[in-house]
């Protein structure tokens, strides 16, 4: 049947997704799955991920859902990228809580962009129709109260309180201000406005994917699916990917860190980093388990810094082994830049890092063209720095053995 | 002491009154109680009382707070009446409840109107700087969803859980919608936007006058007191004054109907009626309790109708018990304009309802000045209504010994 045939098609939207609710058609909450949905639509449908301004320093997991949305582009659907601008301008009104701190609509609007940037090499920006970024101030910060009364009404504390979070917290006698209940009401009325016909998040966004189902179906709009990704685990191999759990591999990371972290990975997440962070056929997968860590490392770095970058940092790392004098990836010697009084030259940072033996030998190691910074060969002797910034994380390398990098 | 002087002139204050709190100074809750607030203040204090304009047939029972209002009036201070017209208009987004149907604005108005009017001889109207009439819409229509996030991270759920009602429900797992959590904290900004010093309100308005005072301390404002009255039973002695309970004195009640009900107040009700109802010295009633029915009924009929007409519906309420052949009050007999088709003369009623032999002797009748329509002469012999409703709820008189109630 065709049927069967078309689903065949549809294996980028099974790959690693957890769960895709509703899922069986004709049941009391849907009239059809989502295939069927795509099948039958005479357009693309809107796929709805929402992001959190308030933080810029995104990591592998936080791109997982992205990967997903890129495949819904290159299946010709819209991506629907929702700030919440409106929220982080909220802050938390409790004041309890340092981290959520009233975010100014510039900050809100720069920090929005900084996360974006990141994602530019997963998600498709420039084919038309393909994305759409959304500010949900543009609906939220015209609700007045007797709108918002409406929203409240769709709901008891009952189904509130039932949520994961709020259950444990309601039990443990722990305060739940009542604000908190608008938080899902919000998320869901972001379906209504941008009229989503699929809304992508972790595991543990159910309940606010289906209070989305909810409000759309109170509004009268056609109703969302919820497709539900796993969450990460870190590098460690045991608990979710997390900055503070410095278990996690930064998008912003350079091609070499990146590489000596991935080239590392667990034997236990090789599958699911494969499944959830590269296209490549599972079944075709290297046996000898180091391989698979090096064509992973590859894979993933090829994403965010191309191919020959990619190789670069391999070749890097294996030279650090070969070495012997030092080992890959996290432990490549660190030098402070604090100790460095900027506006500095490189070639003082040589010698004052024991990269080189002074600031002499330095300058005429980078005459000599045997100095590297981040992988690039270093030519103008001259080359000078205003700030420790623009060196922060950078590897520098002499030769073919020294290395250090560059930190605070 | 001078105090004890100052307070021995507060006892309308506290005639009545089940509760002022807080009412301890130096309390965590208030630096001072409210006798001092009075004292000390160098304004009018601002008396909140709100009403709500869904229904407009008002009794007794409401017209108790209104009583106190005046107090506060004749001391000096501004008694400030909101309609919560804005609740009103909200209506019951869940549907659930027939009863609070959404009312449009003029609907709101009149019933405002309407409600106030009945009140008219209890409040003082006229004196300036006496009275202020205000609309909750003014400020709540106002409010955005950042404003309505702040009131609501001012509690938590257990807090408006803890609340009579909500608790019981709760506990029964009847279901709370989210939206219920908000008319608490709007009848609480009330007082933040019109800066209460006082909110009057029956015993179950505890709770809702506290989150008044919360949300003041929370905008920075003064805090009000609150001043409970007791909820009052009805004619029956046994339950709260209601109208679907039959057992109510309704505030547009002719003389004649007011003075029957109340002449027959139980004896367990007598202290309270004349404690809430009237001004008279508690220590001066008379022992007979027959009298004090009598008396109860001269005072409470004389404060919508006057003197002259509560005299005048004692004395015919007398001549009905003389007459032998029907009792005082409730009974006596009705006649339904449903029989009648408007516009209908007056003499054709008389003949009707059997009030007179036909509608000639009814039309000889009014010749002969023996009619009186709710204690008013008639001397029109073509008087004529156009409607049933400018007549339900009358009396209509033949000379001083047959009456009948038009009914619908």
């Amino acid at each position: 049947m065709s049927a069967s045939v078309s689903e065949s098609n549809f294996e980028w939207l099974s790959r690693g997704t957890s769960e895709i609710f509703p899922n069986q058609p004709n049941s009391e909450d849907a009239d059809e799955n989502l295939i069927q949905r795509i099948l039958k639509s005479d357009r693309h449908l809107r796929i709805k991920l929402g992001i959190d301004p308030t933080g810029t320093d995104i990591h592998l997991g936080h791109s997982i859902p992205f990967r997903k949305l890129r495949a819904f582009q290159d299946a010709g659907h819209t991506a629907v990228v929702i700030i919440g601008d409106f929220t982080a301008q909220i802050g938390d009104p409790t004041g309890k809580s340092e981290v959520r701190r009233q975010l100014t609509t510039e900050e809100v609007k720069q920090n929005a962009q900084t996360y974006l940037e990141q994602l530019r090499p997963i998600l498709d920006f420039d084919t038309p129709d393909r994305l759409e970024i959304r500010y949900n101030s543009e609906w939220l910060g015209k609700l007045n109260l007797v709108q918002i009364q409406e929203l409240l009404a769709t709901m008891t504390v009952g189904q509130m309180l039932a949520k994961e979070g709020f259950a444990e917290r309601y039990s443990q006698e722990k305060p739940i201000f009542l604000h908190e209940f608008l938080y899902p009401l919000m998320q869901g009325y972001d379906s209504v406005a941008v009229e989503a016909d699929v809304e992508l998040g972790g595991t543990d966004q159910k309940f606010n994917i289906a209070v989305g189902r909810d409000l759309q179906r109170h509004f009268g709009k056609r109703t969302q699916f919820g497709l539900l990704l796993p969450i990460l685990l870190g590098t460690d191999g045991t608990q979710k990917m997390s900055k503070s759990l410095n278990n996690y591999v930064g998008l912003r990371e350079d091609a070499l860190s990146m590489y000596s972290k991935l080239e590392k990975t667990p034997d236990n997440l090789l599958k699911d980093y494969f499944e959830l962070l590269t296209n490549l056929d599972l079944n075709q997968l290297p046996d000898n388990p180091r391989e698979c860590q090096k064509l992973l490392a590859i894979e993933v770095v090829s994403q965010f810094h191309g191919l020959e970058a990619a190789k670069d940092a391999q070749k890097t790392a294996e030279q650090i082994v070969l070495q012997g004098n030092t080992t890959i990836g996290d432990s490549v010697p660190e030098y402070s830049l604090s100790q460095v009084e900027f506006p500095a030259k490189l070639f003082y940072i040589l010698g004052a890092s024991g990269l080189c033996q002074s600031s002499g030998e330095g300058r005429r190691q980078i005459q000599g063209g045997a100095v590297r910074l981040e992988g690039d060969r270093i030519s103008d002797v001259n080359l000078t720095f205003n700030a420790a910034e623009e060196l922060t994380g950078k590897v520098l390398q002499v030769g073919k053995k020294k290395f250090i990098r560059l930190i605070d």
